[in-house]
């Protein structure tokens, strides 16, 4: 197929997610390396968001690739009640990367099904029913992990099932409370959430969910001493702490997991993306040891027909290895630092910038009518005038591939970009805001 | 890794569906092809159960095994905001394999997926919240696929979604009214269906999904006037008829799609494990044009990472073309028939034997104490004995993989055993009934 059938079969018999499908004008890609993308035209773009900010180690990757290929050669596929080398193995590595009070791993396809298995698990090892979750928050869009979202995706799955309760995360920018230290704001957060805790029976509720740090919402980072409140919390109640490293996890902040940067030991992890960067689809669930010994001698009543998937699984360990031998946190911590340094930059250059969010190599650009009121630049859940709309596709047009949410733009290339090329996509994230400075405010 | 190694670590770290943990003996498989595995001590197995009804190919395919590392030189993943060749290849050879009042797909990672995306579909296009499903079904396991499930694999996600509601399948070998006919067991589900349709109010419910033939729950084939009477219904209602043919699709009853064999079109058909015979996760929900319609100018609030992943896709492509390039059809129809015989000469055989179902490649033999009472040979639930146990024990011992649901045994091979091959493994299975009937009635 030639670019334009590819398009054309695109539109025609593929449903596109989270579309309006009439009005779809979606370029091919011919081929893909390192950063950058082509389309059948030959031209180039740059991938800015590392895809849906699972392509951590870029596209083409080799070792990834020949990892695949040599796992094809064994075989494909062996259902979840055999042992195979491969899934037997990313287990071990996986549970090694966590921290030492974790146990074992439930594999699934993708981020969705992470979090569908993460609440099965902590009822049934709890014995109780009331899940709590964040507003501002995606668990993906399937039943159980749409009704943990806390967002329009979540709308078309209700009446919503029973015992899903939302609290609000500690997005201190829009805060109507003043808070004098971060200090002061994560006890705040902490506080209301024991209240919130309270009020539904601390004894009715069997787990907190939470993204460590809230990605495609606008990359929310909470205050340093939050999630170890949280963590005190759900140990005084009996309460699973369950962290949504979906987004976050696998180096994407500078350390292989999200929750390092605070300190804290979740009781579940729930990760799928930089795994294995998508090569192949793969999720899964870590729990800890003691919830992994509950399973021991009581039935794990949660199963999928591909359950830690073979060939996911070889992706997995080449993936999980070349974070490793390639140094890819150092990597992030260095570039990440030029990052943040430039979104500094940017925030003192335009009126627009209401506030950066950054660490490692995941940040937004919130952006805002008038600076001191914070007014956003496109009001919640619409933009009449279409200006992000606008401002992505000035992106686009200089090459610079990313999405938006809200009035915010997220930029979190593939963890292996290097400082000139993060320089030089930035010079255009320059030349754009200040065309939106200049007219859309 | 050797053996030893790859099965301590499957029991240290993984967790492996729907099992208690600390009694899981699984074995490892070092290499796999056509219908054998084969352990790291070089013990050969005949797989009899398609692993979980999904390697409808058999293993090392080579086509299947070219096409995913070719996938791999032109690229792994790109996200399905992008037009990509294999994808765009695949939703059109689904839809032209469908009947004709099918216009899109909507790619998913797996079978659970699928039938979530089909209900939300069926809601948004509807505007109507009921989802109506039967008792004696599988439909997967995360909320929203397991609240349709209508078996104790439900339970876990209890109390469950408002609007699921269940409803009783044609189980004719176990009902309680004696029918004359096939024709008069059909009209009668079909009429008690419209009597709980009224009872619910026809206008709420969005869905009906069925298994087109119950396949986990013990292959239950329905009556033949059956689903051309729940079309009709739909039709007369506004329903939406959406068949689950994760199972029973891409060949296993001797027709592409089950549904043919009854000569009714659905609204929406879901579909996983044989469309890419699980080399790569891959499921999947085709939607009628009519629907596919109703999102060009509304919003589908479906997404998934993964959605129509490339390297799945082109999977897929070498999937369905080696159906076609190979008659596999024809020779299911041809071997089944086989199987059928044999089946039949089993029950006269033994008095164990309560029923044989079977079509296609597709079967299962439910076992009883007693011919005449049709007591089951376990009670539903229970094996206080482990008969069950003992009888996949047995049939193991002599090579023959398969699995057990209740009192029922199934065997659905690759679609690529040959008559030889069959004879050979139901040797295996007379032996063991005989020994069954002689000493566990
Ligand atoms: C934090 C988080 N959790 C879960 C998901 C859902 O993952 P998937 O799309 O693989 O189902 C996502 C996807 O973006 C995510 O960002
Ligand atoms: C009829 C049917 N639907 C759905 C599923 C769920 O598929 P998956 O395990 O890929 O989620 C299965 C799995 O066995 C099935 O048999």
């Amino acid at each position: 197929m030639n670019g334009k059938e590819v398009i054309e079969n695109h539109k025609k018999y593929n449903l596109q997610s989270w579309s309006v499908q009439g009005s779809l004008d979606p370029k091919a890609i011919e081929k893909t390396d390192n950063i950058y993308l082509w389309d059948y035209d030959g031209n180039r773009y740059t991938d800015m968001s590392a895809q849906l900010v699972n392509m951590n180690l870029g596209h083409g990757n080799k070792e990834i690739g020949e990892a695949i290929k040599k796992q094809v050669d064994q075989f494909c596929f062996i259902a979840p009640s055999y042992a195979a080398e491969s899934r037997s193995k990313l287990a071990k590595k996986v549970i090694q990367l966590m921290p030492d009070n974790m146990g074992k791993v439930f594999f699934t396809n993708a981020g969705a099904d992470a979090n569908e298995n993460a609440i099965k698990i902590a009822r049934m090892y709890t014995g109780r029913n009331k899940v709590m979750s964040r507003y501002r928050s995606y668990h993906g869009s399937s039943f159980g992990a749409g009704n943990l979202t806390g967002e329009p995706r979540r709308f078309p799955l209700e009446p919503g099932i029973p015992g899903f309760i939302k609290f609000f995360d500690p997005y201190v920018y829009r805060e109507k409370i003043h808070f004098d230290s971060e200090e002061e704001a994560g006890t705040y957060y902490v506080e209301k959430l024991r209240e919130q805790i309270l009020y539904e029976g601390a004894d009715r509720i069997a787990a907190i969910v939470m993204e460590t740090i809230t990605g495609s919402n606008g990359v929310i980072i909470p205050p340093k001493n939050y999630l170890p409140g949280v963590r005190k919390l759900c140990d005084e109640y009996g309460i699973v702490m369950i962290c949504d490293e979906v987004m976050a996890g696998f180096g994407r902040t500078g350390k292989m997991f999200a929750f390092e940067n605070f300190d804290v030991k979740p009781d579940i992890v729930t990760f799928a993306k930089g795994i294995t960067c998508g090569y192949v689809q793969l999720g899964g669930v870590a729990v800890s040891s003691e919830i992994a010994a509950y399973f021991d001698d009581h039935l794990l009543s949660c199963g999928l027909t591909y359950s830690g998937h073979p060939l996911a699984c070889a992706a997995g360990n080449a993936c999980v290895d070349y974070y490793e031998t390639h140094h890819i946190l150092d990597h992030v911590n260095e570039v990440g630092a030029v990052l943040g340094e430039i979104l500094e930059q940017l925030k003192k250059k335009y009126q627009i910038v209401g506030d950066v969010r950054y660490i490692g190599l995941f940040s937004a650009i919130e952006l805002v009518k008038d600076r001191k009121t914070r007014e956003p630049l496109v009001p919640y859940g619409r933009d009449p005038e279409g200006k992000m709309g606008k401002i992505i596709k000035m992106l686009e047009e200089r090459g610079f591939m990313t999405y938006s949410h809200e009035n915010m733009i997220l930029i979190a290339p593939p963890l292996i970009i290097t400082e000139q090329q993060l320089r030089e996509e930035m010079e255009k994230m320059d030349e754009v805001l200040k065309i939106a400075d200049e007219t859309m405010r």
